[in-house]
């Protein structure tokens, strides 16, 4: 018998785990039943806690995965540019925010869209304002962005004065509505640990409850909108707080596994990479799957830098992330798994493992479909 | 006067310095000129020394780019996977070496090219030869793939014994020739300085010219291929080796630009970015602009780990980057850009500013096609 010949039937066996799926490449694979489970859950919290759940669809970034939410009652949602809210439009999503500051020179692209819709906007200064309604022709609903602390975008939830201008600037003209206030607390993904997490989280819910105990005796309604994964799935007091936006969650990640947002049982995505060389000499071996498939984000874990973690995929689904086993390197297309001895020699030459992303984000925005355990393609939007 | 007026004012003046360009969204701009100064510098410097130009596609990934090669007699090209490789053979190239561990479920894809073209693969086990050669069915050409210290794929350079076991195996396969020895010195990429890189690359050539000596008495016509633009900028002396295999240096970037292989005024891509937001009291303002549209690489620059340098766009093209302004933050769509105050003082919201990526490859990899200063629009393929 040829070497060939033992390292070809174990190929055979690893293909009759992957359920007919036809895969050569590196391919992004969504296990639909716990995404389906991420959702259902994630819409039960939110309706037992009275909020309004606006999903952001910027994670997955597909018509096929929003039309899961439907099921659960899900009518609103958010998304990080104009171009993704004109994707989710075109299959009937009629109220949308785009929760990223306004860019101007899209104003044209808003005002098609506000033709057709509820969009939903967001300002941070009065100039912003005025900058949008020489542009805006249609009505749109303003939020204000608040930054209870990240740094990123929004004014400063102390500036309480200069938020108060930009309403008056709002309300001044005649396409636009003043909605609330809106703010992404990104700063929970810094934290140590849940409890630290869900308490930057209620700290930036207070904050932002003293704006709306601030305007409310001159503007009624006001909505108060938070977002972020780690808070939505850690937190379990939302008292105060109007709308959630949380994302990630659909699928999660080794990110939020390590903030101790979910289990390993919960990520939702796996890219799937062939094995194309083995290096027992160094415990390492190399995927076809690298920064182009999975993005260059990474992540601690065990004190090492990592890329992502690694299965064996069985007939079921995903398995179990390898204890010991690491994706420790990542060139354009070649990915490099280090892993124990025992492990190693389980592997061979055209096996395919399934890489769990440090960042669904990321990785499913790099990839033009998903393909479902049951070998479905499944269409998704591309940057761009 | 409206606050509005003044910024749609400055706003217009940009315009006006995008020479025609209609850009409103993150967009990647390609500078033809410095593209074919690049390529000419390089072409006549492999042939002035000798060498079979090969470069490597997978950085620009355009049948236009490509053609530029043409006009400077480059007939050989290196991709990194068989779906580029294919994407070439469309437009007319007909040798085509995949500079990657050779993937067997890609059998039949290889197959359909081979037939078509000169096909040169990798290998570095005879068990990826057996493999292969139960589902190979053309003419392919098999480079062994050595490791001189990268650690990334390949057989260690030391390893002669099972070198001769490998082109053994290959020669005893009808559809199959042994070519040679092939490495890519990635380790370039991780010097201090270009005395170092230069250093590196003449110990690698030596390995594989040993190897060469070694195999030569046995087999005739070995070539001996070599990458890496770190090396194939900085390298004076390429005694020994027979063909070169760069790739980035067809744009240059912010990483090549700190390793001392190009100046600033090489750089051929910039991404243009929307400003959506300043924040005077952080210095700091927020393009439209993110890790899908420039990727999560980044590079320690004057001591900050940063993922671009930016610089005012002018009617000439990109202008020149500003010595203290970085890109120092991403997040999916945002980027976050730090600058002194008499620079922030400048910029208004709707500007567009033109970002240096810090590995263009990647850069290139995220945009589903590029514009040239003229407005042109220019396609290119697209991972998967």
């Amino acid at each position: 018998m040829l070497p060939a010949d033992d390292a070809l039937f174990n190929t055979f066996d690893v293909e009759s785990n992957l359920n007919g799926m036809k895969i050569n490449k590196p391919t992004l694979v969504v296990d639909l039943d716990r995404v389906e489970a991420n959702i259902r859950r994630m819409a039960t919290k939110m309706q037992d806690n009275g909020l309004i759940f606006r999903p952001h669809f910027k994670t997955h970034q597909s018509h096929f995965i929003a039309r899961i939410f439907r099921k659960y009652g899900v009518e609103k949602c958010t998304v990080s540019s104009v171009s993704m809210a004109a994707y989710f439009a075109q299959d009937g999503w009629t109220d949308i925010t785009i929760a990223f500051p306004a860019n101007v020179l899209e104003a044209e692209e808003m005002n098609d869209l506000a033709a057709r819709i509820q969009l939903n906007i967001l300002v941070d200064s009065v100039e912003k304002v005025n900058l949008l309604a020489s542009r805006i022709s249609a009505s749109v609903t303003l939020f204000i962005e608040v930054d209870t602390g990240y740094f990123r975008s929004g004014i400063f939830h102390e500036n309480v004065d200069e938020m108060a201008k930009i309403i008056d600037a709002i309300i001044s003209f005649r396409y636009f509505t003043f909605a609330g206030f809106l703010s992404h607390t990104g700063n929970t993904y810094s934290q140590s640990s849940a409890q630290n997490i869900v308490q930057l989280f209620d700290e930036s819910r207070r904050k932002l409850s003293d704006l709306k105990r601030h305007f409310s005796p001159k503007y009624s309604d006001i909505v108060l909108s938070m977002g972020d994964t780690p808070a939505a799935s850690l937190a379990e007091k939302f008292d105060g707080i109007d709308e959630m936006r949380p994302g990630n969650f659909v699928f999660y990640d080794l990110m939020q596994l390590s903030l101790g947002s979910c289990r390993d049982t919960n990520i939702g995505v796996a890219v799937y990479c062939p094995v194309v060389a083995i290096y027992p000499e160094r415990n390492e071996l190399v995927i076809y799957g690298g920064a182009v498939h999975l993005s260059k984000e990474k992540t601690t874990w065990k004190q090492r830098e990592i890329y992502g973690l690694v299965s064996f995929p069985t007939s079921d689904g995903f398995g179990i992330p390898m204890k010991e086993a690491f994706v420790s390197g990542l060139s354009q297309e070649h990915g490099i798994v280090s892993m124990p001895a025992h492990e190693l020699e389980k592997i061979k030459l055209g096996d395919i493992l399934a890489v769990f992303p440090v960042h669904s984000c990321l990785t499913a925005d790099l990839n033009s479909h998903l393909l479902s355990l049951d070998g479905d393609r499944i269409e998704k939007y591309r940057t761009y």
